[in-house]
């Protein structure tokens, strides 16, 4: 690992600076799909699925028995870790609802705010090697506890059209009736137009590949809202003597793991943390299976040496990490000046794994910088807040004469007749 | 009016339907302009403020002159009226603050939730014949609450190169510094990539004709957040025979004055309210000077009789309001049963123009139905959320083997071993 020492701020930005996104290959593909989805329905869907998928399939609903033989078919070790997870991830979110907010701005001007379900969403569920079960709960519980009435599942079919049984039994678990074995840009496009077979949702979750995160960007274009826009997973560790280098390289090695493109960046005011690091990095990975995607991913981190703790939270909020773990002497300090990131991961003992699955917090979260502006999904994710207004008849007489004079300025008369027609009938009815 | 008596709910979809956008002929212009600022800054915004506004300037900035100049020339009852609905916006957004949201999910395992305020938002504000300075209250204040560190507001200069009075005192009442006199697509430009003389933001807000509608979309390509999609205006009326068709048809009008393509539906139990709000609809129209855009927005305008206030409610749902009055005898009723609408007012004393202005709730809403999954702006617009958790050792204990069981069931085995690492010590530790 090649160590940066106290680089100067002009040179943060190219230091920090993320890979570009070349997307404009894949939309044509994308167009294709999403045209022929939203003219041909099911029939559409099918075609992209043998010819994405490479498997033919003539219902892409589950069957009651599909589910059964799931929950059969997954380990109880498994189902209780899951069980584990989710306990945790409903008691983090649940713990999130708000009040409504209620003001009189004035005598009789009311004022209020309530929260209402997004009343259809989907979710997305990348299928590949791995069975995202844990992105399920992350995106399920939430929509569940919101009171969201029609939540709607898409994950992609294996080559025996099926789908892996803890994708099922989890999306059971979380109480989803409508999975449907179809993936990629042809499962977007069923959640955005609706067909015959899967519903139209009003806003669709969950990540996935280039072609699938170029996909929910066109949905947005046909009225369909989405989590967030998404990049390459990053992790960003904060970490002085105080910390534990082999926790270290084992936390980054994690994110590693994700892909050649993962972002990976260690922050120190020690050298000496920085290069035992960079040595237990090489040592673990030798163990590690994924080793060819995680030296990919290192190759191209960055262990950065800052002269002071304030370079470095300076720092840390210039690249808005989605990850960041804080392993620092001056813990509190840290913590204090975070403007900008997704999740943070506090000590020694919070290895970002534990977020990704089981403590409780949301695993989907901004990347890319997106933290400056964007929350990671949470039970608002899955809600809207309606505003509400009730005057009375001695409000509208108080508050009425500001209205009418801000209208006339705007020029719109109309606005300051609506005040004036109730003012006139208030004092017609009072002579 | 023509009244549209019980339609059969196979109607409602295209009896609802919405106005289609057509924006690929404004695209193009908009692409060109970004492409110009994106190379060349300030150079390019001078020319395109030349070749859109018709007026040449130097400098975009407001010198502390034209400030003081501006307020000397607000009347004093407009200075008090504006003071007043701002008042009132405090208190309403204000009151929008949340708690930081804190659970320990398991013994050891803390997770917590915070808000942090976005720290540059750009704040669009129209030209054209009305100065829009209630949209300055409804976007600068919730900015102020926030915290957010800057804030940059942008306004097309007039012919003499100036902007109206009322938009610079505003402003500047609201604390805002970052003034700048650049309109149109190259001003959601000038904030996307950051110029010499303007500042990039993280996100952008404010309404705006279609060019500056497809200028956000196409903003959000380069990683700048917008407030919400934006379509024309909307009101839809819900009134039975205890509302007054007086007052019910000056707040059509007050819809229908914004533009030709305003909505405006008016849904009634009644035959009778329809057939007294179109008479009056007839006369009051006669006095307003902006009548010729008012005919035009009424003559699509729907009158709507339902057979009950299920029906009713059930429509407006399927309608999604961006606003929505309720003048109905079940009051609660219709309350308790909205599902989806931007913001709501109840009762015969509560115009829209009130929310417009000066109640205290916030005018930017979802149009176009996207009340079904979108907020109108609020506090937490200009805010986002942070996730954090701590985890002891006993913590880690606990919850280490769910997390390893789940990363080796995904195929994530540096995850699984980043929780070994950690266990593996505590092992060594307590031996």
């Amino acid at each position: 690992m090649k160590i940066i020492e106290c680089p100067p701020r002009d040179r943060w930005e190219s230091l920090l600076r993320r890979p570009v996104k070349t997307v404009a290959d894949i939309e044509e593909t994308v167009l294709r799909v999403f045209n022929a989805v939203r003219a041909e329905g099911d029939q559409a869907i099918r075609g992209f699925t043998r010819e994405f998928d490479g498997v033919t399939l003539d219902d892409f609903g589950l069957t009651d028995e599909e589910i059964r033989e799931a929950s059969a078919n997954v380990a109880p070790a498994l189902r209780q870790a899951i069980g584990q997870a989710r306990s945790n991830i409903e008691k983090f979110h649940s713990a999130q609802r708000s009040d409504k907010v209620q003001v009189e701005t004035m005598p009789g001007v009311s004022c209020w705010q309530e929260k209402r379900p997004i009343e259809k969403v989907g979710l997305y569920i990348p299928g590949g090697s791995a069975p995202l079960f844990s992105t399920i709960l992350m995106l399920a519980v939430p929509a569940a506890i919101a009171g969201c009435r029609e939540v709607v599942l898409c994950s992609p079919p294996d080559k025996e059209g099926k789908l892996h049984p803890a994708i099922i039994d989890t999306a059971a678990q979380c109480g989803i009736r409508n999975i449907y074995k179809v993936g990629g840009i042809q499962a977007i496009a069923a959640m955005t137009f609706g067909t015959a077979g899967i519903p139209k949702v009003y806003k669709i979750f969950g990540p996935g590949n280039q072609y699938v995160t170029v996909a929910k960007q066109l949905a947005t274009a046909y009225d369909v809202a989405i989590d967030m826009p998404a990049g390459p997973s990053e992790l960003l560790i904060a970490a002085d003597e105080s910390a534990n280098p082999a926790f270290v390289a084992a936390d980054l090695l994690s994110q590693a793991e994700h892909g050649p493109d993962s972002q990976v960046i260690l922050v120190s005011t020690s050298t000496g943390l920085l290069n035992k690091v960079s040595e237990e990095v090489q040592r673990q990975m030798r163990y590690l299976p994924r080793a060819d995607l995680a030296t990919r991913a290192m190759a191209h981190s960055r262990f950065i040496c800052v002269p002071d703790d304030e370079t470095a939270v300076e720092l840390v909020n210039a690249y808005a990490p989605e990850h960041y773990i804080i392993c620092c002497e001056r813990e509190s300090y840290y913590l204090e000046h975070i403007r900008n990131a997704g999740s943070v991961f506090v000590g020694n003992f919070t290895p970002v794994s534990a977020g990704d699955y089981a403590s409780g917090t949301n695993h989907t979260l901004p990347t890319n910088g997106y933290a400056r502006q964007y929350s990671g999904v949470n039970l608002d994710s899955f809600m809207k807040s309606i505003t509400f207004q009730k005057i009375t008849a001695h409000g509208i007489r108080d508050l009425g004469p500001a209205i009418e004079t801000m209208a006339e300025e705007e020029g719109l008369l109309a606005h300051k007749n609506s005040v004036r027609v109730r003012l006139d009938a208030l004092k017609a009815g009072s002579n």
